[in-house]
Parts: C-alpha cells; structure tokens; sequence
C-alpha cells in the first residue's frame, strides 16, 4: 500500500518479540559465545592463555565498556538535540544503566591477574609502543582506581550531585551563605579523595590536576601562568590606549540563522571535518561527542543577532571533532585510541578556532564567500573588517562571555584560587572576597554580585578541582603547535589564502593525534615543538592579532 | 570566550575520564547498588523475600533488559535518520552488544526460579489483571524459550543472517534458483522450530505464527480470510467495471517536501499523536519505534511528486504511534506495558490511515488546509476530489507498491502458500508456479521476473513465516474496531468534520490500549466489538469508500 513499509516494520516491531532468533545483528553474540574454545597452535600452551590472548581478554573488556559509553553518549547527544520533552526521566535511567555496566565492565576484578600477568610481557617493553603504552596506563589507571576507597566514591557521587543542585539554587537567589557549607563539604572530599590519588612527590592538588592533565605539576605551571597573566594585563592596557573602536558595525546587523548554517558547514568542511565520519548539529550549549571510531558529532547554536557564536563556536567545536578522527582507530576504547588529556583536547580546538580562524589569511580566504552569503550586510566588508571585528575586547565578569583577550585572566583567577582552596590556604568564608580582589587586580572590576562572581561556575559544586587551568593549557599550547607547524611547513597563511588546511591538519595528525595517550601532554608538547610548554608564543599570537590594523 | 561553552565541554569531555565520578547520572547505580540490605517490617519473613519482593526483583530484570534494548533501538534509529555514513560498522557492534546483554537479562536461570516461587501468589491469580498477566506471560515466553535448544537458535540465527544475504544477490540476479536451496534450510529449520514451540494440539504453523499472534488459529483465520478473498475479488471488477478514472489530476502534479512535513505534523497532531511524548522524522524506509515510555518515534518519507505517500504513511505511523503512546507507562518494558501482537499493532496504524484518513468526513476537515498550503495545487480540489484521489486501485505485482483494495490478496497468496510449504505440502521446486499461479487467481497477473515475482519479499529469508497475516489482520480489526466505535460513540463523521478525534482515541485507550498484553488478541477484539473477528466490517468499509462517488 502507497505510503506503508511493511519491510521496515518488520525490522523494528519484530525486535521486541524475539530478537535473538529475527535480528541478525544480535547474531554475532550468539555465535561468538558458542564459538568452540581456542585450541592452541603450540602443544605447550595448551590451555595456558599466552601473553597474547590475555592482552586480547583485557583490550576485549575494555572495547565492550566502551560501547556500552558510547551507546550512553548517544543518548545524551540525542537528549540535547531533539528528544522528546517528557522522555527525560526514562533517558536518565537508560544513561545510568548503561554508564553503571560500562563502570562495572572497566573495574572487573579479574583486570588486576591479567595486568599481573602481562607484568612481564616484552611486547610491551616500549612504554610508548600502542602496546606498552595501553598496558602500562590501563595499569596505572587501574592503580589509581585502587586507591580510591568505595565509600569516598560513593560519597562524593552523592555530595557532588547535591552540590549541583544546591549551586543552581544559591546562584539563582545571588546567595553565596547557601552554597558555602556544601562547598566545605565538597571541599573536604575532593582534598580526600586527593590524597588517595597522590602518588608518591605529588601534592593534592597535582593529584587532582592529574585526573584531567596527566603528569602536570603545579611549579611549573604557576610560572608560565604569571607570565602570561602579566603580559595579558600589559596587552589589554595597550589596546585600550591604542583606541581601536569596539563599536563594529558589522556585528550591529542580523545575519540569517538558515545562512549560518550553511556557512558553519562550509568552514567546517574546508577546515578538514569528515563529515562522512560526523555530523554537526544544533544544540543550546555547544559540544563535541565520540560515538565510534568513525562517529564523532559536533553541536554549534546560533545567534541571529551575533554571528561570531556560530563560527567560532563551529571551528572550536571542529577542532575538537578533528582530534577524535585523528586518534588511531584500530585502538578505540583503549589508551592507545584516546586523547591524551583535556589540555591537549583543548590546544585542537583553540588552535582551529583562534590561530587559524581568527587569522586574517584565513578571512582573505573567506570574505567573498560571506559576501556570497550575506550580500547585503558583508557587502563593503574587507578580511582587514572581518578580522577586526572578531578581535573585540571588553573587560567582564563572565568566564565564558569573555574574549579571547581576557579569556585567561579569568581562568588564573581560579587556579590560584583553587590551589590555596585545597591546600587550605583560603577559607570558604574568605573566597568570595578573595575573587572580587583578584578580578580588581586582573582586569579592574568587581562583580556587583555573587551570581556573576564566585558562584558564576558550576565547576566547583561538581567536584571539579584541577578542571579549570586545563583551558589556559590549551590556549598555550595551540599557539606553541602553530608557531612549531608554521616552522616545519613555511608559509601557512599563505597556504590559507589558497584554501589548503590540509598541510596544517596533516602535521598535528602526525604530531598530535596518531599518538593518543602514548606520551603525557608534556611529552607530547616537547617532542611536537621541541621544547617545553612557554607562554610566548600564545603571548605573540595575541599581541600580533590584537595590536595590529 | 563567544562562541564556545567550555561548561557543555565538561560533561562530556569528563565522563570518559571518570564516569563514575563526575556524571550525576551515573551516580544512581552506585547509590541503589550499595544501600543499605532490606529490612522485612514482619520478622517473620526476615532475610525471606516475600511474594511481592520477588516479584519486584523479576519485574526489575525485565526492566533492566528494557533499558538496554530500547537503548538499541535509539541506535537504530539513529542509523536510520542521520548517522554519518562510514560508522556503520561500529554501530553494527553497539547494537549487537547491547541486544546480546538484553538477552542475556532476559534469559537469566534464575528466573526460572523466581517464576517457580510464585506460582502460589494469590495476588497474581486474576489472569488479566496487570499482575497476573504480566506473571502468567513471563512464565508462558519462558517456558516457550526453553522448549528451543540453544543449538538449534543458533543455527536459525546464523541461516537466517545468511538467507538474508542470498535473498539480496538472488533478487538482484533475478535468480530463483540461487536462493532455493537457502529457503530449503530456512524452511527446514523453521519447522523444526516450530515443532519445538509447539502446545498442546497446535499445528507447526500455527506454532510459529503464535510468536506474532498468540493463540491465533489456522482454521478460523483461514475461513476469515477467504471470505476476504471471495469479496474483494468482486470488488476488483466491480470497480473496474464501474468505469472510474484513474487519472487523478491532484496526483499528477509536485507537492513542495517542505510543505508536505508542515501537513504530515499538523495531521498528526489533529489526529492525537503526542509531540511531547515522541517525534516525526523523515527516512528511507517508514517505521515507528519506542525508546522509552514517553518517547515513541515514527518516521515517514515524502515524494515531491506522489503526495500519498507522505500523508498515509504518517497517519500510518501515528497510528502505530498513538498505540504505544496509550500503553500502560507503569507497566513498560513488561508484558501488561506491551502491545498485544502485531495483528492488533497494524489494526491500529491502519485504522488511522484508513478508516479515518481515508474518509470522507476526514477531507471534508482537511480540504481548507490543503488550500492553504498548497494553493496552486489545490485551488479547485474539494474533500471529495481528494477522497477520490485516494482511493485509486490497480492490479499490480508488488505488496508493498499495493493500494488499500488490492493489499489483502497479496497476504493472502502469501498465507496459502507458507503454510503449505512448513506442512511440506508444496516443495520449493514448485513454488515459483505456485506463486504465479496464485496471482493469476486473485489478481489475474503474473510476474515476468522472479524478483518481483516469488523473491520480492525479504521476510522467509529472515524466517518470518507465519508473520504475513499478521497485516491482514491488522486489516480486518481496524474496521471491526472503527464499527464499534462507532456504534459505542455516534456520528463519528461528525465528529471528524469538527476536528475531533479524541473520542475515537479515547475509546481505542479504553478498550485497546489500556490492557497491553493482558488479553489475547482475539480476546481483545471479542471484548471491544462483542463478537469474534469477522471480515465483513473490512468488506463494509471497502466497498463503502471505493464505489462510491
């Protein structure tokens, strides 16, 4: 019948009924597990697993939790992108379910015989081979995991949910006296649960640091950071004086959603997003999401009346996307095939987004297409307009309202803050005067209210102590692999004004991505760029971009 | 910094970190997995479970596999509205997975045990009560389970994914001879199934087709539907004899897409189909899944230049829709939450197609919002131009290309045929005369090639048999249940013209939806038309609609 399909009806409504004998896809199980045992080709080994297979057995486990993740993460990508409204409450119980068996997947007792008896294996004697490098991480997070006492767990699940809902009400009612015996309490946990991290020379806070940004200690950091926090504080003075306008008038008009889209497409395209491996969405709070090896989706939202949300927001969120298509495939689940770390993840997206982006070779090669586009509002528009108007500055209260300019002030502001937190060096009672004085000291303002100054975060209240200097390492660390990619490539810009990003993609493949979590972020950083992470070239890139024109 | 949401980077770049510690959903596993051991009120049953404990705890399973199989089903539909092409192979694997885990919590030995305990609970004792129902059902598919040999599944399994594969070339090859030997095996297994389904006095067919219908009989289904067959027979040649054209001028012309999805929703809405609780998306293949008690998805496909098919195959869908949308939500992913067969499925999509969609009263609502929408198109067209445009008949050779008069004598050459072929009264030798011959008898054609001939349909490849009636069925109950609605509720037309379907609706909730699987098909139908199924309110409604005007 006209408009009817029973051939897929068959497919989905049978499902329910018996799927084991009608889906052919729930065959493979079937079969794998009947399958008749392994005979050993060498009569020695008979029964005995060799290295081999018990690498086999663990990497096998640790693929099946993650996709059971991966199933979870569609989930949450469907539920920000169009799920239905009163679905939510059955959606949250599929995501717990199917994270809870990925956790119980990851954490199976019998992991600890089988790295205790690969402890020898000399296939994975290079600790930065696939092998040696997945072996010895999943050990090591295995460790990690050990340390952690069940009931702190269980009571930081439950305080950091809490602190979630408590932070939400707090901010909502500008009421910092509400939030603050929660954040003790948090507090007290995270400084807890840091010490059962702790290895060995580390402090607490570099235990915590450590769960996002491997192997990265706080001295060094604290070093690079002030430089750069004092050379921002000098570039925004020197802006401000060198009377650049903040009225542009091409931000003044609106550009049409529908043309947006088609634009954020574009660019994402020309950049080197495979869209045959992932898509882009619309959502209300941008993200990227790893479904499989060949399924990484990237959400942007548009503002009718504020283009540069859509195309920065695409090119970081594509960045991102790039990185996850660059990971090894054959790896996927296990260290070998994932990111080294959140800065790392960071620098990809920072480096698309704000090194090539906002590049004036890259609107030279962009402008007629926005002419194209938006012929009346881009009409007069030059590279030298477009890249200007998307180097505003303004001094504000708000994180992620910030420009690139000040985007780092903010973030040092809550890396000093937060180390003394946990160290005890800084009351609850005293933080949010404590923050109104730093942002004073950094960009000379004071927030009229607890709700845009000390609560404006949800970090905290979830727990997330060590999170927030992973977004200033990315920043550094996107500059310090541009200005290493420009050395080894020649000219980029000009590359750009042809339209060929490839070059740039193909060197952080080769630098970056094929690596996965083999080396630690700071490994990577040296090896990439031949020295150790420095404030000056993302300090350069800032001052060249913004002093310019 | 505008344009990024380092707030939507947290959540998702962090659960692959620490899942279990920083995702608030995951946190409801570790909670229910480690509070406290329950404590009985009455000391007596101290550290013994009561009927009502485990009963609780084999409802829980079943719950779990649902979450986990409706988790499957987003994953599908997912692959069927939008994935990124190249990451099919992965989800092939994350569908497997977690259908092979749904099994495997369906399946658990230990339920055998929890059945046996209650098979005393008075509270359970009334058969249609949701309790009892739900009790009864789980131990009769249990039992039903565990009269298949493992082996035995799984050869059906690993035949069927291959007869799939032979179908597909063989088709393609126009190749009867490629496939035989695959449908001998198929067949061959089948029975052998069937044999091992089989209760007490029921044939092998009917064994299989219980899977679909349960408790269907061969016999008065086989009287039913010749009565069907004698009638539409007549029916052909009245119409064609009654000289009506053919060319209908409204489907001669293109239809914009864009406008046709603004009238599929408005049609769905107008008809009942919640939006809070589910979606209309756009695919290939037509078809309505269920990912959740609220959120219940149907799909449809749009031809610029055949307007039907848009418009039937939403009605169609939401049909299907608004079923699983009236089913018990307390009861989801148990038998008392579950549809009661196919038969009844289809019954309701087609009653909404047909019986509504397909009726006069029904444009007579809808003309003005053709206009509306599509103006040049519809200018002169009243409700019944369109009534007669969409009730074209033709002989033609294939089911799923069938119109509404013609669609039931496809099933039935099909049910004829399938059951001769599992009693082993027609050989696979003969079947492709059989077939034509079948043909010739209802629809005084036959087919040139096999492809659209004996191999147009994938369903005994994938071992369906005893699935076809299931659609006539359907068929036949839709206007049983319209005839009864309508004798329960008045001037049902009447109502249509006003726009009001909630009454039908209402009643269908009532008297279909309410009671999921608690009733057998056929005791559903007795009990909401008070008497047993007959087909002539089908033949009533046929001839009503096609010979008049």
């Amino acid at each position: 019948m006209q408009g009817n399909q029973p051939g897929g009806g068959v497919q989905s409504v049978l499902r329910g009924l018996l799927p084991s004998l009608v889906s052919p896809r729930s065959t493979a199980i079937f079969l794998a597990k009947s399958g008749s045992p392994r005979i050993a080709s060498n009569p020695v080994d008979c029964l005995m697993p060799t290295h081999a297979d018990t690498f086999q057995s663990l990497c096998r486990r640790f693929r099946e939790a993650r996709l059971l993740s991966s199933s979870a993460e569609l989930l949450e990508w469907d539920e920000r992108t169009g799920m239905p409204p009163k679905a939510n409450a059955y959606r949250a119980e599929q995501v717990s379910h199917l994270s809870g068996l990925s956790h119980r997947q990851r954490t199976d007792p019998v992991i600890a015989d089988e790295l205790a008896s690969l402890a020898d294996w000399e296939e994975a004697a290079d600790p930065h081979s696939p092998t040696g490098a997945t072996l010895r991480l999943l050990q090591e997070d295995f460790e990690k995991e050990s340390r952690v006492p069940p009931a702190l767990v269980q009571k930081i699940a439950s305080a950091t949910v809490r602190g979630q809902g408590v932070w939400d009400a707090a901010r909502k009612a500008n009421d910092y006296a509400r939030f603050k015996p929660m954040l003790d309490e948090i507090i007290g946990l995270q400084r807890e649960f840091g010490q059962c991290l702790a290895r060995e020379g580390q402090t607490t806070y570099e235990a915590l640091l450590d769960q996002y940004e491997p192997g990265a200690r706080a001295a060094p950091l604290t070093e690079v950071f002030r430089e750069l926090r004092s050379a921002l504080v000098t570039l925004l003075d020197e802006i401000e004086s060198s009377g650049r306008s903040m009225d542009e008038p091409l931000l003044q008009v609106g550009y049409s959603v529908e043309k947006q889209k088609v634009l954020s497409r574009r660019l994402a395209e020309a950049i080197g997003f495979d869209f045959e491996r992932g898509r882009l969405d619309e959502t209300s709070h941008p993200f990227c999401t790893t479904l499989g090896p060949s399924d990484c989706r990237i959400l942007t939202r548009y503002h009718e009346r504020f283009l540069p949300t859509s195309i920065f927001g695409t090119l970081h969120e594509a960045g991102h996307g790039m990185y996850e298509q660059g990971l090894p495939e054959d790896w996927f689940g296990l260290p070998a095939g994932t990111y080294a770390s959140l800065g790392i993840h960071e620098s990809q997206s920072r480096l698309w987004e704000n090194q090539v982006g906002r590049s004036l070779a890259f609107w030279e090669r962009f402008h007629p297409l926005m002419q194209e586009l938006f012929p009346t509002q881009a009409k007069p528009a030059s590279a030298e307009d477009w890249h200007r108007c998307f180097h505003r500055v303004e001094r504000s209260l708000v994180r992620v309202e910030a420009d690139e300019a000040t985007y780092n002030l903010h973030i040092i502001v809550r890396f000093e803050l937060e180390q003394a937190l946990i160290a005890g060096d800084l009351s609850t009672d005293d933080l949010p005067a404590a923050w109104d004085d730093a942002y004073e000291s950094v960009l000379g303002i004071r927030s009229p209210t607890v709700a845009d100054g000390v609560l404006q975060d949800v970090h905290w209240s979830a727990g997330l102590f060590g999170y927030f200097p992973t977004y200033t390492l990315g920043n550094l660390v996107s500059a310090q692999l541009y200005e290493a990619a420009e050395k080894a490539l020649g000219d980029l810009p000009g590359a750009f004004r042809k339209g060929d990003f490839v070059g740039l993609l193909s060197w952080l493949r080769e630098n970056v991505h094929a690596h996965g979590r083999c080396y630690s972020p700071d490994e990577l950083v040296e090896r990439a760029t031949g020295e150790a992470l420095t404030a000056q070239p993302l300090i350069k890139s800032l001052r060249d971009r913004y002093l310019a024109g």
